[in-house]
Parts: C-alpha cells; structure tokens; sequence
C-alpha cells in the first residue's frame, strides 16, 4: 500500500538508538511508500552518529521480510513502517512503526448508525493502533461496547490486524467488527475469519459501508473449481523471513502425490508472475504471503490457490477458510 | 538469454552424483531458456535416488547469482547453464553447463573473408566453447592461427566470455578477433575491452559481421554528460553472489562526497527499474552486473552509469573503458 502522508518517524529515537548501542553499521529498510525518505535519515544518521549507512532497495510489504543481507552485515537495522511479528531478528532489527495523525473520530461516529449489535470488536492496522482506545471511549458514549482484543504472537497490539493474521478478531466474542482504515483486503479477511458482519471506516475516503464477502467469495469458488481436474501442481514456497512455510508445502506435496498429481516444490523470494511464466503447471499453491491469491491471482498463468483452499481440491478440507499465518 | 534448443543436460552425471555423494536434499536452479525442463529433471531425480528436490523459481541470470537459500538449506545443488565463476559455493554446487549441438562450421568459413589479419583470437560463450578447437583447424586450414586464449579465474574455459569478463581477449596478442555466438553484447564488450577488430559469426542467424561500437558509444558519453551536474548519487550494490561489489562502491561514496555530492549506498538482490522509482536521485552507478547499465539503461528513472563512467563524471578518469568484474 502506498503510504503518503507524512508520518513522524521519530529520528531521535534513532539516533539516540544508534548511539547508545555503539552500531558502526546501520542499515535502513522502508516499504515503497516511505522510500522517498531514506535520504534524508540515512544523512541525518551519518551527520550525527558518524554511522556508515546501506539502505535496502529490495521491494517489502511487512515485517514478513527482513532483508538478509542487513541482518548479515549491519550492526543494527531500522525497519520502517511495520511492526513486529517477533521473528528471529538476532536482536538487531528496531521496527520503527509510521503512526498515522489522521483524525479517525469523525468516520467512526458516521459508521455508528450501522451497527446492530452492542459488543463491536475494534480492528485496525499499526498506523493507527494507537487510536483505538480513543474510539472505545467514542463507542462508550453511545452505549456500544468497543472491544479491542488481544491477537496471537504475529500481532504486536490489541485490535491490530495483518494481511496473514487476523487473530485479534477471534479471541473475544463479539456482535460483529468495526474495521478502521483504508483499503479492501483487511476488513474482507476479518469478515471472513470471524463470520460476522464487518462495517468499514475508511478516513482516507470518509466513507463508511458494510463489507460485503461475495464477490471474493464467487472468485475463490471459480478458482477451486478451475483446478479441480488439476495433474502439475506449483507449491510455492517464499524465503522470506516471516512467510517461509516448508513444512506446510511438504505437507501439502505429500497430500498431492498421494493422490497421484505431479507435484513440485518451488522456492522464491518475491513470489511474482513472471517468476512462474516458464513453468508449465496446472495449479499454483500458494504457502507465501496469503494475499498473494487473492489480490493477484489473475495475473499468474494458473489458476492460484491458498492452502486451504487446495486442500478443497484434494479432497480432504470441505469448509473454505482464509488462509492465515498464525503465530503462537 | 532465451535458450531453446535442446541442449544436452547429462542426466545421469547429475544421478551418479547424487548417489556418490549420498545427497538427501537435492536443489534445482535454472536459467529462464531451462526452467521448463525443471519438473522432468526432478522427477526423474526423484523416481532414482529417492532424495527429496527443490527447485528455485527466482530469476537466474549466471553463476554470480547463486541461490542462497538453497545453498543454506540442501545437501547437493545443481546450477544449470553457466559455467562455475569460482565463487565460494560451499563446494556444494555442481554446474552443469548446457553445450550447444549447433553447427558452427558453416558461419566461421562465411566469416574467414573478413579477417585482415593472421592472429585470429577466438571467443565464445560456455555453449560453444566445445567447438573452439575444431574451428581452430579450420581456420588453420585457410592460413589462419586461431588463438584460444586463457582468462582470468572467473572464466572457467580457454576463449570463453562472460558478460562482466573479456580477459580471454587481453592475455595473447591478437590482430582482430571471432566472436562465435548469438547476441550483441559479447562481441561489443570484447571489441571495447581489446580495442581491436571483431568479427560476429551468427550460427542462429547464420549471418556475419563486423562489429560496430559506434552507436553504444554514442549512448554511453550521452549518459556522461546527462549526468555531469548531478548533485544525488546512488550508488547501487547487488548482494547477488558473485555480483556485490561493496568496496568498490565505497570508494566511489567517498569520492563522490569529497566533491560534495550526496551520495547513498543502495543494497538489493536483483536490480531492477521499479526499485528504483521512490528514490529521487540524479545519477544511479552500478556496481552489479555490468550489462545492466548498457542493456536496460533507458528503463532507469535517471542515466545510469558504470563505475569507470562514474569517475569520469568525478574527473578522477579520462578514457572511458568498459566495466568489468574481473577475477585473479
């Protein structure tokens, strides 16, 4: 997701950081939408630590992704914009989370009038966590209960939700969810791992609407049903630090062959479609980050399913589900 | 490069292997021209050793870019298509290098009228470096010596080429040279690296000509003087095996900051265009593969130039040469 609005990164922290761990080496990851920043913290760090800095270039979308060579050969490494999912960082990695100061009150006091329950589960993302117990007090005042409940070990704060991890709508039981935040994949997984009906408050758009599952849904179905008759399967496995799931592949392998599919384990960092374009196969599993199939699907040049999913094909799962990456 | 035809990949050297070394994990990296016969070859593995294979999808461009993760985490890999470079590989990797049954013959007779010297070096690529004695004979046959010359470390095979090394076309003195091959960018580099005369023999086109460095060079001050007034430098390093030129590219930081530019170290696996896009710079020097800056230089969000061009636009250099990454 592009990120544009000007967040305060907290340079201090980092200097101070940096100083107080006598890091020599520093290096800086960002996702795409803050790189245009790295310039000018990589030069505030030299200019007042005398640090030597790398900045990473490589694509990252999470804290899923650690850049290797970093960890390697830095002393200290700054991730910018995630927060973290408690991977084995060697103790290195300072996540530095970009805290959004736009104003959620006036979205959420517009999504009121669409609530039917009284117990509303608060959902969000790290930018603006932070947020949440404001909204509680927001909800108490119109006598809703805001729940904002604690997720599994993936998830760093009460009501934060990833792309692969939507446990923090599980573990109270509520009437139904209050997604706030910008875009559509978020607030469809919560709808979809809870089952109850999610109402979204999108402060970038002001706009506030009920998420509605089926066109994703139908898609899904279409893309289950494509690779039914299936004979070369793709598992696909990613390197990445936080989305590497072998065993599953390995699992899911043995599954299909058992069934008498030609089945191969690919392994790749960025999975991507031209990745994928020279080998001849029927259906990809996707074990990398789950909204890999559900955001991109259309653009591999076989039909792409999640875990789950597959093992629909298979035979043995009956109940679709969202595919996650669960922590402890 | 697209490989189509139907090389030759010694499938039972590749089993004998296996079974010598009582590999468990086997591992599968592949140029994009092999990929497509990635499943046959593991399964084939599979059905004889019984080890259990990996196959790497991520863009694979020669033996500088080998797999880490495979690497880390089998007991055997295969490294197809390219010749070994003599990068610390663990001792794991066996390349096993695609030779080309393509008959060469009939292009070098149509090249021998353009030879105007006697000393004739001779230069290919690892698909054809079988054939580089037979057309030694021949054109010895013709009062011709061909001269099929050692190159450094990186270059496993006498007259070889890589895209990052021409020292097979330095270490004898020569009157002109015979590039035997498909492509444009070998025959330039050796034409620019020996300053002397290069015949291309074509034997996919079937054609032959001289080479021309005209219009690439042309290209390449243009670059120069785009970036002349540059104030912001990155200075990109791949991490890529046999890629990653870190001390060079702290030399140019150094330099670049001893004239007053703002210059940054950029750290990625592959380099592309797209990584580059949020960073707002004015000059990008590649420390990478060196045909990146030549082929795909137009894709860039700004000129891009090798290190030697680099310090052109320093004033630390005055004759522009081509890069290289040379061996011992």
């Amino acid at each position: 997701m592009g990120v544009t609005e000007d967040f305060d990164l907290g340079i201090d922290r980092i200097i101070n950081e940096i100083k107080n761990r006598n890091a020599r080496k520093v290096g800086l990851q960002f996702p795409e939408g803050l790189k245009r920043r790295s310039f000018s913290i990589a030069s505030e760090i030299e200019n007042k630590t005398g640090a030597e800095v790398q900045i990473s270039a490589n694509p990252c979308y999470g804290a899923c992704d650690l850049d290797r060579q970093l960890l390697e050969t830095m002393d200290l490494v700054f991730h910018f914009g995630h927060s973290t999912i408690r991977e084995d960082d060697g103790g290195k990695v300072i996540y530095i989370e970009a805290r959004s100061p736009v104003d959620l009150g006036e979205v959420v006091r517009k999504a009121i009038p669409l609530f039917e329950g009284i117990r509303i589960g608060l959902i969000t993302t790290v930018q603006h966590v932070h947020k949440l117990e404001g909204i509680r007090r927001l909800l108490e005042e119109v006598g809703k209960e805001g729940v904002i409940a604690e997720g599994d070990s993936r998830i760093a704060y009460p009501g934060q939700v990833l792309g692969c991890n939507f446990s923090a709508a599980f573990s109270e039981d509520c009437d139904e969810y209050l997604y706030i935040g910008g875009g559509q994949f978020h607030p469809i997984g919560v709808a979809l791992c809870s089952k109850k009906p999610v109402i979204i408050a999108d402060p970038y758009l002001n706009e506030v609407r009920k998420v509605d599952t089926h066109a994703i849904m139908k898609k899904r179905y279409a893309a289950i049903g494509k690779a039914m008759n299936s004979k070369v399967v793709a598992i696909v496995v990613s390197t990445k630090t936080g989305q590497q799931r072998m065993e599953l592949a390995k699992y899911l392998l043995r599954s299909a062959k058992k069934k008498g599919l030609q089945a191969y384990i690919l392994t790749m960092d960025l999975v991507s479609p031209e990745q994928l374009l020279n080998f001849k196969v029927d259906v990809i599993v996707n074990t990398a980050c789950p909204r890999i199939a559900i955001d991109d699907a259309g653009r591999y040049p076989a039909p792409m399913l999640t875990p789950p999913e597959f093992e629909i094909v298979l035979g043995e799962r009956e109940e679709l589900v969202f595919d996650e990456i669960r922590g402890e």
